[in-house]
């Protein structure tokens, strides 16, 4: 299963070819994550509150046609992996209108606390259980 | 006197309309005053560093030709008024090949240490007295 | 009467400050500029394919609160001035759980075409009649 | 031979985190490919107005450590690959005080021309040989 994130683009996040900068999709994709772990119990603003965050560690991204201002995308994500450690997720960006694929890409993010790498499972193990279910109903794999 | 920045219009500064996006005009902004105090020996970081910011407070800005990408731009800034408690900075963005005006604007900020507006004066009077020296040295009236 | 925009302040638009970069909220007036003429029939997209853009002439803005990551925020703008030539707007940026006042600010924009200043009257009079109609209805003097 | 471009990590781009964006590294790597090719006899502007753009059609990075505001970064570019038709490049981001590695990347480009994929070879034959000879000299195999 895949949880959908709807978004439009924006005239701010076009550049001079006329088309969404190819740096803004990571933003998209940031925006994607956030509202997913929010609607499942999963605060980033309480998360960092307790001193935990999650820097990305690494993305790949192809791009496969443009989005356009105005258009309104679907951002789709599903997990990789998820390993306490790690969290890997794939996304697949849209055009609302003809499903067309624009952006297929994943990325790879660890968790940090007091400035070193740490499990989610020991640090906050409510949240760790959790993303297990998470990992499990948005599987990639499925 | 001017304190002069200078920056290249960048690729992704610009949108869809061919030019520089209006809201990155107060980024290179940004960018001068902060190259302005560090050259004189207010660093910001470590300002942040002794729990004081300085968020702005308004901002204003008439946009009378836009940068174009590639473009080499100078932000030329002088100091409206420093009274301890309030930054007021007056900028002229020109394209620096033919000194054409491209935008004029004016930021005002103050300072916040626990959460709350301070004076520089009080809260570091070092930086203070540079801060007062620069205003005379870089006053918008002369 | 006020046009009313809603979104939410997105990670990427904090900065190490911990609140969403005041750059950021001419951005989101843009967004908000754009909602509003699209649902009432005057379409941007459309409108550059004929030739006539709408660059930003002047910005003012007052910061009274930031808003943080997570906050759903609304823009609410009306119709300071509308001639034909000239569009002016006003903003009110508000905290939709406690309707706090954030940001008030203000935008001029013109209109062109082939590079030179134009009438919307003129060069457009279908938008003209519904820019004039929403200028008397998002007054905001009411 | 690694092409590098200096500047500066700046406020704007720094997120609640207290370190720069990841998605802000791309618009680096942007800014260093354009001084790079424009360095080198291809302005970018040039080719533009020859109708030609060049869009990233992939990129991957490994965020080792974060950039940090007031940080001087360093954009080390080779060239992995070009073949006409495909550009491909390689970087290393560093601090350069301390030389650190802070993002291991690579892009991928095309050409277009006319909204179809073209080779740099047949539509712009001087830029070609051009990329030839720095695809030689700024080999990331050396």
């Amino acid at each position: 299963m895949q949880y959908k994130y709807v978004r439009k683009a924006q005239y701010h996040e076009t550049d001079m070819m006329g088309v969404v900068h190819h740096s803004n999709y990571f933003r998209w994709m940031v925006e994607a994550r956030i509202a997913f772990t929010d609607e499942n119990g999963i605060n980033y603003t309480q998360m960092e509150r307790e001193g935990i965050s999650s820097p990305i560690a690494s993305v790949q991204a192809d791009y496969l046609h443009p989005a356009r201002f105005g258009d309104t995308v679907e951002v789709a994500l599903s997990i990789l992996r998820y390993s306490g450690a790690v969290l890997e997720i794939s996304y697949e960006i849209r055009d609302i209108t003809d499903s067309k694929l624009l952006v297929r890409a994943s990325t790879r993010q660890g968790f940090i606390k007091n400035g070193r790498p740490v499990s989610l499972k020991k640090a906050m193990s409510e949240w760790h259980e959790k993303m297990l279910n998470l990992s499990q109903t948005y599987s990639a794999e499925d």
